[in-house]
């Protein structure tokens, strides 16, 4: 257990991240973040906020922080993955990512210095470097190629960093990012390569995109191995409450993930007893709240009838209640997990609750 | 200005409904209805939760109250304009209205009898007969015959409401519904009729369906002249915040519609200073919030450029924004009502604020 003090704020860790694509956390108001949440910080997404609604207007705005009217951590990612999950047509070459955006087609380049900049511009406490995330499986000669262009951009992502300053007064942190696909000798090289650079923090990249979960765990434990523990170290993308608990027990500290918020608006919540699916028509006779001993309004106040009927109508405040009650579950977990560390009971703790949260209502 | 006491409350007159079709006010929660916007009372649509979730579910629940976990008042209507507007096909007879379901094309029969029972299994404190809407234009011929069907559905329906009982040890009340097209005489025969029946309110239907306003206003006050002023005249469906004014001046004291909340989800708020459109590009970079004066968290709390990225991204926290801005400016405005009648400034004050909510930001 540990703390990363930004000018926003304290995070205390392990942390999960609320993931606020677009200057929101899907369907849940800044004010329910902090309470019931307790979000210590939020993740905004460089590639989608940098097409909409674009760095003028939030510079403008007194970057992300006021433009969402958020006073806590911020971390901003790169755009890197997007622009390889989302954008058709895109090219990598020495400078950087060409591409075109999803929306319109527009033509666009990051570079490892212009994602410094934008990331400016956003005023994030902590931004990313632009890194390549190659798919899984690649070879080993395209894994290592990559992660080489990812080590290169990473010194002039740096370099950029040390050469311009923070836009709106605040202090901002930079966090390398380790690649190697799923060799554990690449994993290595590029974990010992980022712990050189003298980032704030190193995160893991390149995982949680298709491998199998053993492989997920094994890579990560080869990364946190070689990573220096007085530093933060943050597994990308990743994932269930169950991998949470696993990769916490292998050294991570920080984790983002869409999950709880994207299966929330499909209607799955995650509780202490596993995963549920709001839409089986088990719930629809269901007259009772989910759990009266969880403070989640979706499962203290409504009946499963309800929050059934919500979800299958497709209605907003059904999504609502599905998305603060994952943020708040999570949130709660990384709690637990924070107090089973300091009382030194967290190895003895997590392999039941693993088991827990595995299981099915 | 007056009241109207219920089991659940008191309804401070003239009010607004916010409209809860399916159990829930689009992308509102109920903690958000009691407080900032301060809603007295909901509606809900008959139609709507008999096909979904059904009254079985409704009636195992508790009734609505319970199924929405709501303890303020409830009305619910008869059903009998949807089956107008959203079902494909359907006939009338003098037993009731035969229609297949907008869902899934199932058959059912609403008679003036059944849907008091199933505003039975609703709960709801006010509950309302079944009549038929006939829409705009409609000859005279149409609109007598359809008046006196009305009529005749409106005694059946008493008949019923009086052998039956609350199921819930709450009391209800059931409102009559004035019809008679845009003709004077039959406006007023069916106020004269409405008012003969001993409901414990009467509402004025058939308007709002595409005739131009000034005959709204009139047809309205020809059956205000009529309706007796101790009982709670509702004037069905209407409106924008001018035409609660000026319904208002002639008399009525309840309104419901579905405009705040469905144009918030277009991107439309309702303010002091008129309509405003929150999607129009002249909000990309006005960093400032709308109008500190006003207090919903829109006006407030968000730079008006973040409020249109939202809405113009189609996030769900933009809709809810819009949604409660809405619902609380026309809560505010009926209390503004309220106090202007008890000071007797009414009559001068309205022209201007009429004047004022008509103009463009």
């Amino acid at each position: 257990m540990g703390s990363l003090t930004t000018d926003h704020g304290v995070i205390e860790t392990p942390i999960f991240m609320p993931v606020g694509t677009l200057g929101t956390v899907k369907g849940v108001s800044q004010d329910r973040l902090k309470d019931p949440i307790f979000a210590q910080i939020i993740l905004g997404n460089t590639y989608h906020l940098y097409l909409r609604p674009g760095t003028e207007v939030i510079q403008d705005s007194g970057g992300l922080h006021g433009f969402m009217n958020w006073d806590r951590p911020i971390l901003t990612d790169s755009g890197g993955y997007q622009i390889f999950s989302l954008s058709d047509i895109r090219t990598l070459d020495e400078e950087g990512a060409h591409f075109k955006s999803h929306l319109d087609g527009s033509k666009h380049l990051f570079t490892p210095e212009n994602v410094v900049d934008i990331q400016r511009i956003l005023g994030s406490d902590i931004m990313m470097i632009l890194d390549e995330c190659p798919p899984y499986p690649s070879d080993y000669a395209y894994a290592k190629n990559s992660m080489e262009l990812t080590h290169r951009w990473a010194k002039r992502g740096r370099k950029q960093f040390l050469e311009t300053q923070t836009l709106y007064g605040h202090r901002q942190f930079q966090f390398g990012i380790v690649q190697g696909g799923t060799y554990k000798d690449l994993r290595i090289a590029s974990a010992e390569f980022m712990a050189e650079q003298n980032f704030e923090g190193i995160a893991i990249g390149g995982l949680s995109v298709g491998e199998p979960i053993p492989l997920l765990y094994e890579m990560t434990e080869v990364n946190t191995d070689v990573l220096p523990k007085e530093k933060a170290r943050y597994l990308m993308g990743v994932g269930t409450p169950a991998n949470l608990l696993e990769s916490i027990a292998r050294g991570v500290d920080m984790f983002d993930c869409v999950m709880p918020t994207r299966n929330a608006r499909n209607g799955t919540i995650f509780t202490r007893e596993g995963k549920v699916n709001l839409r089986n028509s088990k719930w629809k006779n269901h007259h009772a709240p989910l759990d009266p001993d969880f403070p989640s309004d979706l499962c203290q106040k409504y009946q499963m009838s309800y929050v059934h009927h919500l979800l299958k109508s497709n209605e907003l405040f059904g999504m609502t209640l599905a998305s603060e009650h994952n943020l708040q579950f999570y949130l709660w977990l990384m709690k637990e997990v924070r107090e089973h560390i300091k009382n030194d009971t967290f190895a003895s703790w997590y392999p039941h609750m693993v088991t827990q949260l595995e299981s099915k209502f």
